[in-house]
């Protein structure tokens, strides 16, 4: 029923995924009733729709009936396959077979002896496990071994006779980066225009394609505004089918070694299916769409965090910033919701180096899932010889300026395609003489992963005139500059309108960061 | 390809909602490319599996075909109808029509140019409304206020047959709650086991069920766990069909009057019909499962919110609370999450009485959707002889307690089933002879939208000495308690164990409060 399970068969369809053998307990039950109340579709043409190779299985307790048909699946290697068995919930509970009750509730001691007296199941012990049964499981056991034997030895035969390959096969299995990862990073001179940080995150993707195979990902229908492909390494496509005519092919092979997965309209799943393929091991993933979709991804995304693995979300189009595209396409709770995910690492970089950096955060991170938080609209890369290297963007946050070595009577903190306002408006107030500190602070968690004393030099307790400037909801960023600072940020939503109108309209400006750190240090505004 | 049109269109096939007509414009492209890139299943297949009426239109520009099928789907009463219409996008541009460049990109002066030579339209005006085009419009504007005049009359004559009805049409139309929907509120007595807040809101709908008509919803498969039915108002099903033999029925009529909706284990569907059914005005529109799955539908809870509707969201299972479940059920961050969401107001109660002022908030509140979270497990019903009337509650924050008349040392912030666990820290605390408050804060947008007065009356500014207590993620909680003061939550997923076990394990007790306030305060603890 679940529209997730929808996406995901419907994508296996398409991509022929004949490994693929779902066995469908089909009992007619779910928690609350019969399905008969909302759930009377043709599962079986539905998945024929999808592309299936469906099978029907009468009675789930026919285990002949349940083999031919896995037999059968198995043998159907070009189409992904359904099998719907018929089953009795509760089989063999004289009084509550067939109930819904039976699927979250015991049976209780008086229906579990009656259950047994019905099946001629012998009442005591109270936990039998029959002679015959443990000798089938000793027998399992036994061959099991001897399995794991020979593979053993195919493996280690094979360790001898490809030895580099061996080891390329344990190093992606094991999750290590390899040596020279990150040899090829983009560098980016300073410019006041700047680009996009989505821009600066395909450039850092294209270069890594090469240097790390095991990177594998794609977005939902998004890749030319998320710039989220690795050019000319494929389409992940069932091979034997021509691409001719085919529009937005990323290039490359088209086949089961294309290492771009083109989603489709199906964010949901794609977060389900990167969270699988971590799961299994030996890759990378990684997904990408606009961060007001990351609404319709949140539950894979949660369990990715909670199975501690490495995925790495691309969100695209991350605030006000999007422009036209209007209230519905613009996130505003969104950043501050993900930083609440816990074991979600949020990184939202400020310029092009910083998305350099927190590519390399997440990449490193083995431990859960990162999420990068990157603007449609250009934002300025930073001179770095006037500001401090983007490098220690890998702390979290980092002061990246400061008027004088003075200890600041302020400290701005902005994240993202703000971080260049708090700057602006630090460079105001310090041609008044306001000595202030600018702190990027592109991770929550990352920075409250450092030691005590380094987030105290960052944020030292004793400044507590503190303003932060985020294109987002406001709550949240009390944890930062307390009850008594000064948050520009927003409300509610957004508005259609070119996106410098939008800053403007609502607030987010370096004349509001200057009027409320003046505010704060009582000092007049002038005329 | 998304999942929630999946999930609606199954449940709509279900329900053989025959007024149900889907124009599907199968254009072959989406934005980032062909469909043939992740999107090959038959489509009219799914949709009769979903039990729908499909009809093919060869060609989008064939008028007379698109008719011909409206007509013989409005000619099909008992199942909504699916319309797939080929159509090229962009069409008439002679290098751009059928690209997926066209998707969300203008043509531009060059291709437009060409375009209209192509189709044989006249260069100028750029702008151009033909004459027969006009006049078409403006008979249809004409026939249009005939056929407007015409129900007018019809609606005032049945307006002076019906002189009762037509007021009740038109109270329901105009969200107005009627005389006396709050008569018959239930009344709780003092009770320290007490009952689960989930209980306490069944028996709200009970009394709510018979004085609002318009009152309609149900659950996604979660009746039995989150008490939302409505019984005896019978189950909204299509008519004709028996009901012998399905579990789970909820009684009275099983047909279109039936006010309870079984959505199936479809949240994202269910948030989009109640979005749906507020938009279309004379319901109010109720949803319910637990609150870890409020995840799979924050799409339509934020639409709700962006249009200001009244939907009403009964989240139970609230926290660690509900136990064995373990880490996938247990929610952590949903309640801060759901606060960030602007324009929902999301009311956590503490009792009984603080959930039947927090349905009357919820069933006021006109201009956008309310959250309920409410326990799995018992919570005390507080005597409010000792404590200050739960009608307080309604201003989203109040003085629950306080130690004696003398200004308090220290302010103890509670929500849900964490308010009993600050309230017998205060009363630890008070015993030692310390002055403490303790303030119910069930709802963080409601009690910001009282007079600062009144707020800084509950969370006087001058008491620095804070601790705020809930079983969620603690990121947010600054708000209240400031950057120096103390939030008893929690940091990570939660454990599969007997909730007392975890509030233990997590350190959410009475004893962690107190030690919280006396080290604020610098209090010896003793041995």
């Amino acid at each position: 029923m679940e529209g997730v399970a929808s996406e995901a068969c419907s994508l296996a369809g398409h991509l022929g995924l004949g490994k693929l053998i779902v066995l469908y307990d089909d009992n007619r039950v779910s928690l609350a009733g019969s399905t008969d109340l909302a759930f009377t579709e043709d599962v079986g043409m539905r998945f024929q729709a999808y592309g299936w190779d469906v099978h029907h299985v009468q009675d789930g307790n026919d285990l002949k009936a349940v083999d031919g048909a896995l037999t059968a699946a198995r043998a159907e290697t070009a189409r992904p396959s359904l099998i719907a068995v018929r089953t009795v919930i509760g089989f063999g509970s004289p009084h509550k077979q067939g109930s819904f009750e039976t699927h979250g509730s015991p049976l209780g001691a008086e229906e579990l002896q009656a259950t047994k007296e019905h099946l001629g199941w012998p009442l005591e012990p109270d936990f039998l496990v029959p002679e015959e049964v443990a000798q089938r499981f000793q027998q399992v056991l036994i061959g099991g071994q001897a399995r794991e034997a020979e593979w053993d030895t195919l493996f280690s035969r094979y360790g001898k006779a490809y030895p580099e390959l061996i080891a390329e096969f344990r190093r992606r299995m094991s999750g290590d980066l390899p040596a020279q990862w990150d040899a090829d990073l983009p560098v980016f001179d300073p410019d006041p225009k700047g680009i996009a940080t989505r821009k600066a995150s395909e450039m850092v993707l294209q270069v890594m394609a090469p240097r790390l195979p095991e990177l594998m990902g794609g977005s939902a229908d998004l890749n030319p505004s998320t710039f989220s492909w690795l050019k000319g390494y494929g389409d992940f496509q069932p091979p034997g089918i021509s691409s001719e005519g085919v529009q937005g092919v990323v290039g490359g092979e088209w086949g089961y070694s294309g290492r771009n997965i083109h989603f489709g309209v199906r964010e949901h799943a794609m977060g389900a299916v990167a969270t699988g393929m971590a799961l299994h091991g030996g890759f990378i993933p990684y997904t990408a769409t606009f961060l007001t979709f990351s609404d319709y991804m949140r539950p894979p995304m949660r369990l990715a965090a909670l199975s501690q693995l490495r995925v790495i979300y691309i969100f695209t189009h991350d605030s006000i910033g999007l422009g036209e595209d209007g209230p519905t396409h613009q996130p505003i709770e969104q950043v501050m919701n993900l930083r609440l995910v816990p074991n979600l690492t949020v990184i939202r970089p400020a310029d092009a180096a910083e998305t350099v950096r927190a590519w390399c955060t997440a990449l490193r991170n083995q431990d859960g899932p990162t999420a990068l938080i990157l603007t449609r609209q250009a934002v300025p890369v930073l001179d770095r010889a006037v500001y401090v290297p983007a490098e220690a963007a890998e702390r979290g946050g980092y002061i990246v300026w400061q008027s004088s070595r003075m200890f600041p009577q302020a400290i701005l903190i902005g994240t993202g395609s703000e971080l260049p306002i708090a700057l602006e408006a630090a460079h105001r107030l310090a041609s008044e003489g306001l000595e202030v500190r600018v702190v990027s602070l592109p991770s929550w968690e990352v920075f409250e992963r450092q030691p005590e004393e380094y987030r105290h030099i960052v944020l030292s307790p004793e400044i507590e005139v503190r303003v932060a400037v985020e294109a987002g909801i406001r709550i949240g960023w009390e944890r930062y500059v307390g009850m008594k600072g000064i948050i520009i940020g927003m409300d509610g939503f957004g508005a259609s309108a070119p996106y410098k109108v939008l800053y403007e309209k609502f607030g987010i400006t370096s004349t509001d960061v200057v009027h409320a750190v003046k505010s704060m240090l009582d000092v007049e505004r002038g005329p």
